[in-house]
């Protein structure tokens, strides 16, 4: 490979002094609260896959702003989704992180029971009580949408549509047509940093080849380009070296290219940080998926999904053993950084840092963030 | 078994809006911290047995309050309790749970030395300190007192009467003779639920026929009768269905019954919450006794034991393993929801919940504790 | 023995009323953070030995006052202590508890490198932004000093020299010779309790006879002197038993005696609590040093090492054993006691209890710290 085959894109240059966050906002807790309420109360999250609710009834558990949601689907085929908290004495409804209902949630406390739309449907010897109506004690929802096969959920009351949230994404990502991918492997990690480090981890590849020396051998850490920082989203692309099908151990790819993708697009990986908690990371021939549950100021949930094409998945001899590999050892490189940093951070030696111009994304998060506890 | 076997009694009808406690009950550190300065630090507890004192000097202790208590017998036979501190350098003076003292209590540190009254009788060199008096550093005490065989502690300085506090109990059970039972099992539950839903969950089997579907074939959830709350206690009985000898795995029971206990008694399970921290359970042969042990608002240590007649444990080929298994079984279901319910009021969307008429002892119970807390 | 045999010296008559601290001193999170401000935080503290950095390049970590500091030794021979924190985006540089530092110290995030002075020599990328200038961003350092082979390190910007701290012990302790001595093994503790009853436990032998029968043995807890607390030390020296030769399993050496050691000093042991965070205690053929991390109000790490003559470690069959066993047994005792006093402090029984004319050294410690919090 020689130097002149990697096509070096200029950066921004950042405004004079532009330096990282000071250390409170990752290791407070009030700065953690206001995150959790201006951000993850208020944003769609990704909470998962419509596969994983392929059925009425079929359910999975997600831990967010230390709540238990239930996500299911209901019998008319939407996706539905509750606060884990029986309405009688307040006992959680359900303890195994997925399964399927039989058509009914029932408390194993007292046996009052909900459908799928969370109606009451079953309270013992509540009608001799005078006045009780069931109707008034329907579960309490969490509103719940769709795109492209990811769920995602709101805590508001009112939200806004989440393709407003989304804007120009679902347009520039239906080539990968992600409804179309299936779950090939998942990987939970518990990462002892704070969710933003995350984000920031994922957003540069300044780090790459100091870090990841074997995915900057297949893609080269100056390749590719940074689409600005818009919203709801920043992101960008890499490039794959010449000779390099896809990011795997080797950089060989044993699975055909996703079907109807533009021949470009074959040669690129793009990795899109979707606020507040997905980073969606599009391949020639698969799809990975992060998304991002806080559980303190220096701590982090971190659901990792690798979804290949149903075809391929159904391929006799499929394998997804060379994707997982890889990202589960840059993955652990990353998450380990994450954490020192967090440590670092919480020094009282620590100050702000300065940024470099390969790091613009994470200049402008940085800003967003402190806008949001500005606010 | 048919359904005309079952005498439903009815239950007082609640008042109209009658509901669970608001999730501060439950969760806050602030309330908890009201429950143990106004309930556990000033009304009896009960504590443990006599027979764990039988001889002088033997002891246990207990962890309540924060505190550790040393729970002994001195030699006139008195049982007597003193905070585990020594006075020199506030040392604890045993970790051993159990065990016998050699006729006084020294500190493993500089040997200061006890007898077990709480008297300074030794202080190597502290007779080389001017006006340094071993009269003036006994251990400090807990005020303790016995009712038929059950130790109950007292950390005021002027307590009322163990017997006021009891009211009607003793003579309403003395038919039992608890002082003859002795200690055929016990096990120590750590429950990650606030020490109220446990008394709440003791005190209504309208959950049997869901979670304990074993207890109800022995017993039916709507036999029985209450005996409202007054004032220190609260409780009632469960009657056995026609077959049943006793609460075991089968029903059966392979042990006499308490001697001269009435014939009603016979067929009937007594279930009374003597608070703050006992649950008593008297069947027809055996005594099942709880004490609660509040760590956190979301922790509560359970010591549950299992009492039988000196006389049946003395017989050849006794055995407790059937009312073990079944109370172990069913504890364990409790325990659980317990949890549950602990888990699901914590929640942003948890409000009080309707009560049925099932639930009347909870009601009353509940009005006690806000009670408690408003004065 | 005869008792003829020990010289019982007087100790100073206390004053009326001289009583243990107020439990807030050991268990108050303000207390414990007063500490470590005006005491930790001001003093010089005992971080190692200079045979940890024999080399350059060579490090070790030590975690104290909630930092991790870097300790190592530049080309030019001197001592130096850092942040455990890159200048960049606050990284950990490095997590190994010790090793060799390839010539210059590397952040494993974005390749920031150091060289051993803490200078900025490398910054990829950083040459992009206008103004940047490595001059601006050494590692963040710690002040390093050296006595007699133990390494000191202080967190002020301008601390007193080492020498005055130390005041008249390097002339003192020079008979030992103590840099010629190595490490010959090391032990580390975590105890549940406050650094200071760590620091009390180990100034008087009033607990010998009852919690060390075989320290008793090889001297008589009434032997020796105390030399009265001078500001920033305070101890004394125990003499040995007739035919006892050092601090041993049974008393004999199986080494030679430190060379050039007064024949006086051999027949004697000396503990000196140099404050804040060394226990220095000298054997006719050893030494022993703790060094105190406190971590809360209630735990301390303590790092207890035994060193030896290097000749003495060069002869074939040296062996440590039985100093070890010894030490740690004795040690074992003496945390297992401090963390009994621990716990008892906590107690809401716990008061001030009166001290013996045989703690007079703690009596003087305790007016310090008094002292201390006042100022």
């Amino acid at each position: 490979m020689q130097p002149s085959d990697i096509v070096v894109k200029p950066r921004a240059i950042m405004p004079e002094g532009a330096a990282t966050l000071p250390a409170e906002y990752y290791v407070s807790a009030e700065y953690f609260a206001r995150e959790m309420d201006r951000l993850f109360s208020r944003m769609w999250i990704c909470a998962g896959r419509t596969e994983q609710v392929a059925r009425p009834g079929q359910f999975f558990l997600r831990q967010v702003l230390g709540e238990s949601i239930v996500i299911t689907r209901n019998p008319s085929g939407r996706v539905t989704a509750f606060y884990n908290v029986c309405r009688h004495r307040g006992t959680r409804l359900c303890t195994e992180l997925e399964g399927t209902f039989a058509g009914s949630i029932q408390c194993p406390y007292h046996a009052w029971t909900y459908d799928l739309d969370g109606r009451l449907i079953g309270a013992p010897h509540m009608d001799e009580v005078p006045h009780f109506r069931k109707a008034d004690y329907p579960l309490h929802a969490v509103h719940a949408d769709v795109w492209d096969g990811h769920i995602f959920i709101n805590f508001t009351q009112h939200p806004e549509p989440l393709l407003d949230q989304l804007g120009p994404l679902p347009e520039k990502f239906k080539p990968w047509r992600m409804e179309d991918l299936r779950l090939g492997h998942r990987v939970v990690y518990d990462v002892r940093a704070n969710w933003k480090l995350i984000v920031q981890n994922y957003n540069e590849c300044l780090h790459c080849p100091n870090l990841h020396p074997s995915l900057n051998k297949l893609s080269h850490y100056l390749s590719g380009e940074n689409e600005p920082l818009q919203g709801t989203f920043m992101g960008g692309r890499m490039d794959l070296r010449p000779g390099v099908d896809t990011l795997s151990m080797d950089g060989s790819c044993p699975r055909a290219f996703l079907p109807g993708l533009p021949s470009d697009d074959v040669r690129r990986v793009y990795y899109y940080a979707i606020f507040p908690n997905m980073l969606l990371s599009l391949h020639p021939d698969y799809m990975l998926v992060h998304t991002l549950w806080p559980q303190a100021p220096d701590r982090t949930i971190n659901i990792c999904e690798w979804h290949f094409h149903h075809d391929e998945l159904a391929r006799p001899g499929f394998t997804a053993a060379d994707a997982v590999e890889f990202w589960d050892m840059t993955n652990r490189q990353d998450w380990h950084v994450c954490e020192l940093s967090q440590a670092g951070i919480a020094s009282r030696a620590y100050t702000p840092g300065p940024y470099s111009n390969r790091e613009d994304l994470l200049y402008a998060f940085d800003r967003m963030i402190v806008g949001l506890h500005r606010r």
